[in-house]
């Protein structure tokens, strides 16, 4: 993890362009006469972005939604797609991950431009989304101190999803680590809008646009909550104390995980999430899409949590690095 | 590979945007206003594309040569790269990798904007490269009937230096398939500007900058001679006639290799070229960099070779298929 850290901070001495916004936000923000260009780069590596049963479909959604969710908090629209696929020697892999990339491009009307594919021993796809911003994007680095620290929608529903994934099911009479293979196996019932939100997620690009204009500092958080909202308050340079209960969790969440602390931990740790974050003057203008105000900007530095029971101890992971 | 063509067909299908050039081009290239954006996508797997024993600084070199080679097509400028990193747990690699990087981007003058690392078990680095152009953006596609078919300096070097590298050196005393460690084993004598064509190549950005106004139709030929040809002839629905004997050949590569047929059939397939083929009406303008003619494009299919000898089957691999 050393290396991993002194590796990105060597990258961020040579991204000294200002459209590189010294690699601490999810974007490059280029300005090219009257378009401002939104970049991004994500790529999803098998047994460590995704589970080998995964349905190829969802992988080729997820690698559109991971690209278009850091588009989502910049309030950009996306132009374009460039992909990077492996082909390992599993022809109808490809085929139904094709199928997937289609209709995850469709659905987001966004289009593949170009790309490349190349032969590996290892699944690691990449995709470069193009996006453009006619208004101001917001970065991780413009909170205040006083705002309100606010996120879109649900948060754990991908994760929880997730998790009923890696389980073995009711009924199967055995026990395994293995993920059932969700192309082939019998449905779940509890749950399914959970494994839907994991594998289908849906990045919230009305809303980022719609919050674009309003916010100081917004980001996606498909790492965490807790983690993204300790790099949002690191950019600012500020403290974000965040009330836990106050997170909001979809019925499907709290019918399968409760809603006491351990499940609140869960929820904001476990990632996958679409959402979006942001802080803004409270009370924020009326909007078109549900916001839910989790905590406060503060002077300091890192998170603070607490619950009606008090402070809470951060938990040892706040998110996924990688 | 049958698999593979079908999956390229299939992201064919997909790719319907006229940007996206039916993915028959290198590049993507999408009219913003003013600026002509040219995007291009590639990746570099170890064991595929680099040697493991590769100095990684050349690997870091090689990744920004590929992509700039397929800017150079074109006739554009580069603006910026994204990056996508694999950290598979050897920090000393990765900071060689990235001393490497720094001293390619700067070379080149490309800001590193953004990009991602993801852990892995395989080292897969990608790159994505914007690019502006001013003016018309050559494709493949728009060779003529009766043009001349062109290459800028000479072929088969970096073919030639990887060779030299996969070889036993002088005075080892054994014989073995590994590469030998560039970084650390004693450096070679003859060949060494070989070995430099292959580990630090030079993509022809000015050259491409000024043939592009002139060409019918320009592609890089990182991927072979050969092939390539047979690439630019099939997108331009001709035949190229080539004459091997006319493909320039450098005086280190005529120092190791000769320029017998057999040489010439090595320089025009091995690939890691960084020059430009071309078509155009000859004769030329007066042109900045050295160009030759190697051939004429014909109505027909696929490309013919023919020496002082007369016709020359075509070998079975005609460059790299990746």
């Amino acid at each position: 993890m050393a290396g991993e850290f002194a590796f990105i901070e060597r990258l961020r001495a040579i991204a000294n362009h200002p459209a590189a916004r010294g690699l601490l936000d999810d974007v490059a923000v280029l300005d090219i006469g009257a378009i401002t260009l939104v970049l991004t780069h994500d790529s999803l590596v098998e047994g460590v972005h995704f589970l080998a049963t995964d349905p190829p479909e969802s992988v080729a959604w997820k690698l559109l939604a991971v690209n278009l969710s850091d588009l989502t908090a910049k309030g950009a629209t996306p132009i374009g797609a460039l992909m990077g696929h492996t082909l390992i020697g599993d022809a109808a892999w490809d085929a139904a991950f094709a199928d997937g990339l289609e209709q995850a491009l469709t659905h987001f009307d966004v289009p593949l431009l170009g790309g490349d594919t190349v032969r590996a021993s290892e699944r690691h796809l990449a995709m470069t989304l193009i996006g453009g911003a006619a208004g101001p994007v917001p970065s991780r680095a413009g909170a205040r101190e006083g705002d309100g620290l606010f996120v879109t929608g649900c948060i754990g529903d991908p994760g929880a999803g997730l998790d009923l994934l890696r389980r073995p099911r009711v009924g199967e009479g055995r026990w395994t680590d293995k993920a059932p293979d969700a192309r082939s196996g019998p449905r779940l019932r509890e749950g399914d809008e959970l494994v839907t939100a994991y594998q289908r997620p849906e990045p919230q690009l009305a809303a980022g646009q719609a919050l674009a204009p309003v916010v100081t500092a917004m980001m996606d958080i498909s790492d965490g909550l807790l983690i993204d909202a300790q790099r949002l308050a690191e950019a600012s340079g500020l403290a974000a104390m965040i009330d836990l209960d106050a997170v909001p969790l979809s019925a499907a969440f709290k019918s399968v995980r409760g809603e006491a602390r351990a499940a609140r931990l869960f929820a904001t740790t476990a990632g996958d999430d679409y959402q979006l974050l942001f802080t803004a003057a409270d009370p924020l203008p009326p909007l078109p899409c549900p916001v839910t105000r989790i905590g406060t900007m503060v002077s300091g530095h890192g998170i603070h949590l607490h619950d009606s029971d008090g402070g809470v101890p951060l938990p040892p992971q706040l998110g996924w690095q990688h």
